[in-house]
């Protein structure tokens, strides 16, 4: 059967997260209903970069999936956005070769988290961001962040109620910045652990209210500490999974070779 | 009694415009609600910079309101957003000197439109562009702008049932830049007719799309044009009140003081 990829961006806001659950819509079992349309009968399995959880939106969701029909990948596109909610789109689309595996073989998959840090917010943002009006020191979250880097035993940022047996991740990269109110935290790892960087917002935002020192960040990282040391669950809606990379990448047509901008920032 | 002026940022999706009317929901309606919960049997006229029609948005919408309450222009922010809904927030408020007119003594107001050209298109951006995933020639739009700025009669670039006597408008700013895929025309006039930016974009797709040369949007302001010569409306949910500027100017607790981003941009 012909192999594809997908990159696919929704608002979280009305999806309980991306995997498949009974009872529940998810972004998982919409995307398998438009397959299921353009290629009726072929069943097959569907492999996604990122699990998000309810509430959380992508920029760049990778899923990869086999299908009985040949596609370019530009009709690939629109065909399935036909049969797709407004609330989920298709960005990008690739015909791969055999094995490509979109949640194996990421080299590092990325999520962003906006907090918006002023008196007021727009209408406009609001699905998009975590609003703290209050007084956020943006130095102290910086200090703090700068322990999160490299490799870490994250088992303090890891749902009580889902821990595995390691948690010991590597974060690439980790990068804090602001212009005007608009707050952006970008990490790269190569996994995340349930609600992980929910919980490391949780935290820099106890730091940056100035109940905890920037070096807590780092005690948290460092040896045996259970989830309830860390700080609280920020909200989903500031989440995005924001993309994946592969190498060889795959030849995307559509968000791939339209360089698009950074809409939030 | 007092005297006060806010900036008001709506999602125009849900809204019928601006302006009160029976039997719709508008956003001077609920905002007047509002005035009257804080401030009740207290009713004053309302004024606003700009008349947004049905589906168009704002960043910030000026108003200018008296109210029996004396409130600290901090206090009154929250107040305000108590009673609104999530779709309409109050940006920023200033107490204002006896007289001030968010709609007569506006030096200039801005608007700007906001196109999306790419094959596909974010769901989060979806609400608030022009989506054209066709070849649009950014180049040909720039040397069309070019006529724009200036004093000329827009009279091809206002609705026909809505043809006023005086249809020579100034503006002092237009332009034009990208990002990627996403396109933003910005225009800053002493007043804006009926539709115009709207009618502006729809006249410049033509042009973009090489249906016509730039030089007929010069064409289209000198002389007695009328409005079927000119493209057609474009679509409201590209358009953003953007803003409008006052002199001396009131001293604004909020979006005044907390240096925004612009956040499509």
């Amino acid at each position: 059967m012909p192999h594809f990829a997908a990159k696919i961006s929704y608002d979280g806001t009305e999806f309980s997260g991306w995997q498949r659950q009974p009872h529940s819509r998810t972004v998982q079992q919409v995307f398998q209903e438009a397959l299921e349309v353009l290629s009726p009968g072929g069943k097959s399995q569907l492999f996604a970069a990122g699990r998000t959880d309810a509430g959380v939106h992508a920029k760049a969701q990778v899923v990869s999936f086999d299908m009985k029909r040949l596609l370019s990948e530009r009709r690939l596109l629109p065909a399935l956005n036909a049969s797709l909610p407004q609330s989920v789109r298709v960005v990008g689309t690739a015909n791969v070769w055999e094995n490509f595996n979109a949640q194996y073989a990421a080299k590092w998959r990325e999520y962003r988290f906006f907090l918006w840090n002023a008196p007021f917010i727009y209408p406009h943002l609001s699905r998009y961001v975590w609003w703290i009006p209050g007084k956020w020191n943006f130095e102290r979250a910086e200090e703090a962040c700068s322990y999160l880097k490299g490799t870490h035993d994250f088992k303090a940022f890891c749902r009580a109620t889902d821990l595995r047996k390691e948690t010991v991740r590597t974060l690439f990269h980790v990068g804090l910045r602001h212009k005007g109110p608009l707050i952006e935290l970008s990490v790269r790892g190569d996994g995340f652990l349930t609600n992980m960087v929910r919980i490391m917002l949780g935290s820099l935002d106890q730091v940056a209210r100035g109940n905890k020192n920037p070096t807590w960040i780092d005690w948290l990282l460092n040896g045996d500490v259970s989830r309830k040391e860390a700080g609280r669950t920020a909200p989903p809606q500031g989440l995005f999974f924001w993309g994946a990379h592969y190498e060889p990448s795959p030849e995307w047509f559509g968000e791939g070779e339209a360089t698009p901008p950074d809409f939030i920032f």
